[in-house]
């Protein structure tokens, strides 16, 4: 959380349009991957610096330059000049904690939203994607470097099946934003599952980890709404927009979107629900335990401190006690602590607690 | 629910409009039924293949097929070249987890919704139906291959009374709905009376079975919603829309279907609340068990640890006591200790414990 | 609840418009009361027979038919031959169980709502009533049959005092509707008294069955709210709504029984937020007491325990303990013992506990 | 609250526009002040019958009618029939239980809403203030009879400094419903006191007290928010409204007082968040101060309990008890028990008990 | 909170628009700092006077007038009538406790906001700050003497790089709103480290401190989101206003700005989501706790208790007690002892209490 602050507060003081990497620092080199296609040909590259792309930009076939790490602001700089981005849409690419929106700038689009997925640990990590789409070109940011979520589409374009290479850039743009909203289902899916073996646990054997579990999901909840509900708006601002840049034929397709995105956002309400109602059983079972405990110690108190108070009576020393005498003064004792017993017993079966 | 998510993930990363199922796995045949029906003619017939059924296409008559099961792809595939459907369209009715949506493209509405029914066990199933409505056709796909729900309107045709002969698709797509709907109240019937135990319970002998028993319910309502909300949008849409398949005469009855909705919808709300009042009631309850153990406890506890005291004091071997030597001091003490017995009683009686 | 749901239940897989009572089965005769008036003649009839009252249809006198009683369907379904209902608006007064609701059919309008009075037990009476409006009539169908709501509207007409007998029938209708309305006002006024009641209860003396007190007034609130919350949009729809049938000069009375509403909606609400209020003050109120049971229980525990085991101590039968054989010995244990239990009092003030 | 209710029951089954004065019965005689200015004059009187005042209508100079007391409805009926106001306007006025709310009539606006003041109690009291609003005059009519919230209006109009005496009676309005808003943030003023000195009480020494205080400022804050969020509709519908009773001039004044309205509205939504909270705390504080309790009891038993028994041990009275007879067995167990308190002291220690 | 309260309160019954410092007392002078520019030129003074700026209204450079210190009213008077702003405007800078807003009044719009700083308690201190925004001016006053938020921006217009000397007015305000909406997130970023740091120490030792912090927090949060949310609209209003004022190019600027508002909206949000859930985790951290005390106790109890029931029994006095005579009667009951001590550690194990 406060981390995402950080980022964004060492931009702070500065004209806006700044380009500055605020992100986490890596030494990694920046991979430019660019595939350009027509409905008949398909080129696939992987380019050494950010110059040689610029001869695909006018070129009448469809170019998508994908670019893996964004701590290099140097070829940000030099694509903003050559495609002419505006500055404060290179200052939003940079800074890796938007919030997803979309704007239309004419003559591109600029799409920003999250994609999630689950690393080792099971928890969910969120990367920044920046979307820019115009005329012939799709240009996509992934701020880290290993995600292969975009592999299918690749796929699909050097395949040439499918409609893909027939259609133009608002159909590419579609196909990406896609294949991430799909994503979206793997990690929930494992959530669910996260928040069923909770609930089982819940039942059978609660303790505080399971307290502190729903506690740590509930939180990536947080997390997570954040990240998908504006991403309905931008969804819907693509597809009702008035862009030239975007065929009615696509407006379907960006309509499907739209529902599956409903559909991401309506799960993660129903696990928040879901999670609120785990709470309140987990502390309800807690009473419950307690309730229990309390129980044992007031039967097991109420039966023999009396009984402990009339042993006390006959080991007291006073001279003058006629039943110590009697001769059958021990047995009588025993015998009365026994009622005495069994009535306790009889009278919490009857109040149900036993 | 993760069962929902896994269903889903099977399908990512293909191009969209790819025909998978992603439901339940069956082996049964698909059961494919169609009745055509003018307001003077009437033909009922269970078909082999699909293709049986294309010549009814260009009929003027009005054609209604019935298809239970979608587990069968290619059968989707044929009728979508011959009727002409949008693949995402036949997409989704593959997909049997979509939220409840209304889409009109054109020359024909396709509608999906949830059906309810309650099976042995009294838990809630949920099943998904797709509808297609056409100028002179409605087809309707069921998930499951059990249903009885569209049984009355077969027969309301059968027998060629009331207005269903003489009307075109757009009623018979109400009618459709209207059932489905209908068989909501059953469903929300048999909640509303576990609920009514569930209340009596409460305040007779409310255990940890009953604390489930709201939970569980809880977690049905969170899914029921979730069928049920949606639903009034697709209604509302298709009463408010401009497509030409729609009749003037049919919207009024798409009125009163939006009223039934909007009834369901009341229901289920008032459900939850109730449910959450439950929970209430069912914390304190407990708190106040709690706090009539703790009572008996402390009463037992107060008048006997003092008592217990008392004869521990004459029960000291010192070899210098007075009051043991007193012919007296044995009952002048009991009577001591009886009177603070009852002190005490009377104290707690003040105090209303007792 | 589910007795609601039941009576729903049995209309399901009917045609639409099908008349059947739903209500309560009732061998009582339906009672059809007319009242015609001009602004000079009045007339007061009870009629045998439904059809004795379409005489009144083409006069051009206003002509008010209260039906008290609407399980006698054949009467529902001459009258509606008779002034050309559509048959979904009969099988909706037939429904009991009708959201409010208000339906512009052109030369008619259709007004649902809900009557509420409280019974001898002083719970709430939900009862449906159903106006009809047309140009020159009004009908209204009570479900009860002791209804005198509309008394003091009948009064007016007879005495001829007012505007009354000078205005059309959509001053009449609203008419009886603001008597409904006021009738909310008592409703909630002896439900106001109880609310005090609980609360006073709560500060003296909490129980269980305020407990309970409280859990039932707030189920009977979520009814409340269901009947009232639609009724705002219904006088809305009225106010604003386009319909010839209502003039400009009753549209500013509607406009003063739509604040009433709004006041109606605004006192439930506030009764609502406050029975959570007193749930939040009950809960911790349990927790006060059991807290002070507690704090009794460790005083006298606290005190008498050590002491006892003192005097434990000086009952052992070791053969060599010296302080047995000192002449104070005894005095001096005693006068320890007190210096204890003196020590533990100062200790508990000092706390606060005492 | 319910007394508000009785008081509207009163009122019904009576023709609307029916004047009876709904609030608490008074004797004293209704004061009713005239003041009569324009730019260059100003006069000054208190009438003795309500048809003095006649003679202003028609003078051109503006005119303010203040009536104190609303209970001799002959003062408002002739009013009413000299200046022509809706009978529902002089009805409304004589309830006093109605939602502040505005109403142009086209040549008078009706406004209508609630006046705050703390007593002495420090209770907030709600008094209903009405305003009528024509070409040349205002009438303001009071509930209460020692309202001196005008006064400050009163001397700006005698010192004939500032604006007021050369705009018009909209301005005039203004001024009052100005000088009524302000009196709101004196009444917040106190009770946001009254949360403070809770708020530390709360830390300090919360008791039973404590708790009923939060609860009844929570009741109040109910009935605050009541009377003041219909306030703001009431200003914006004046400012944005389309009278020409109202000048371009002083929507910007009442623009202003929105803005005040809107702060105010802000506050209270601050109280009730601040409340909710402080309820939260005093419950932990409950739960944290049993904890304690039962801390030093589970402390003192846990250390006695056990060495109880070891001297019980050693009081009975066995015949061969072989360390009876030692000659160190006394101080032996004495070492003993004190190795076992310490050994408790040290446990307790380690768990964070002590 | 009731100290903003007093400060308005002071305000009450005079007419509106009379200027009245109603923030803190302070001694110290008003500074008045001009910076003059054009795109080749540059001036910066600290002026004596207020007088001394009034050459510059007519100059056609931008002028930026910063006002640190309200406390003069003086000053603003005649600020007042040289640039002919609105009485109300005036009397709104000078009253420090405003809701953020925005203004349009044709030749100036006025902008009231509030900046965020921490102190050095770490706690965070609200500061009003007012822009007037002319054709060729800017205005800004600041209630607090101390502030440098706005030292970025001088330097830019210093060093002359970027845009800022090459546009108008409209950016300069701009670029102050930029800069406290940018400081926001440094009071954000600081408040998320208390809140994750309190979360640590929930895990690892939740105390009553931790309580008080949580609720001090969420008490900043109310307070925070009353100055943040309505900004929003401030800005959005800027934004979509239809001044001429502000031209298309500086619109870009403002839906950046815009989107960090909307950024920091989401934060206290989800800084406030996060807080409540820590409420819920201490609570029942609290209730386990307890039930651990309990159980301590419980198991100690139920152990001894029945032991010294039994040492108490062979304590008696009796005459003929047969087991006291045995020879193996000691070492047989002390078996007998341990033998129940054992089985009740079982009996507890299995119920995993130990």
């Amino acid at each position: 959380m406060s981390r995402s602050l950080k980022k964004r507060a060492r931009n702070i003081g500065l004209p806006p349009g700044t380009l500055i990497h605020v992100g986490e620092k890596r030494s990694e080199k920046v991979k430019i991957k660019v595939i350009d296609y027509s409905e008949m040909n398909f080129e696939e590259e992987e380019l050494e610096g950010i110059e040689a792309c610029f001869s695909f930009k006018d070129k009448p076939t469809m170019t998508w330059l994908n670019i893996e790490g964004i701590h290099e602001v140097s070829i940000l700089e030099r694509l903003g000049e050559c495609y002419g981005f505006h500055s404060l849409t290179l200052e939003d690419i940079l800074n890796t904690e938007q919030r997803p929106k979309m704007e239309d700038h004419g003559d591109y689009i600029y799409v920003v939203l999250k994609m999630l997925h689950s690393n080792e640990g099971n928890s969910v990590v969120i990367e920044q994607i920046s979307l820019l789409l115009g005329k012939n070109f799709v240009i996509s940011f992934q701020e880290g470097m290993e995600g292969d979520v975009f592999d299918p589409v690749r796929e699909r374009i050097r395949s040439g099946k499918g409609r893909i290479r027939k259609m133009g850039s608002d159909y590419l743009a579609y196909a990406l934003l896609d294949s991430i909203v799909d994503n979206y289902f793997i990690v929930l899916e494992k959530l669910g599952e996260k928040i069923e073996y909770l609930e089982e646990e819940l039942v059978t054997n609660p303790t505080r980890a399971t307290l502190q579990s729903i506690h740590n999901l509930k939180r990536e909840m947080i997390f997570l709404r954040r990240s998908v509900w504006p991403l309905r708006e931008v969804i819907s601002g693509l597809e009702r927009g008035e862009s030239p840049l975007i065929n009615d034929t696509t407006r379907i397709f960006l309509r499907d979107l739209y529902d599956h995105t409903v559909q991401v956002i309506d799960t993660v309400e129903t696990f928040r629900d879901m999670l609120s109602g785990m709470l309140d059983i987990y502390l309800s079972s807690i009473s419950n335990k307690m309730n229990e405990v309390m129980k044992v110690l007031t039967i097991i108190a109420t039966i023999f401190i009396p009984l402990t108070f009339i042993v006390g009576v006959y080991g007291m020393n006073f001279k003058y006690m006629p039943e110590i005498e009697w001769r059958w003064g021990y047995p009588l004792i025993l015998l009365l602590m026994a009622g005495i017993a069994v009535f306790m017993l009889f009278y919490f079966r009857r109040k149900k607690w036993l």
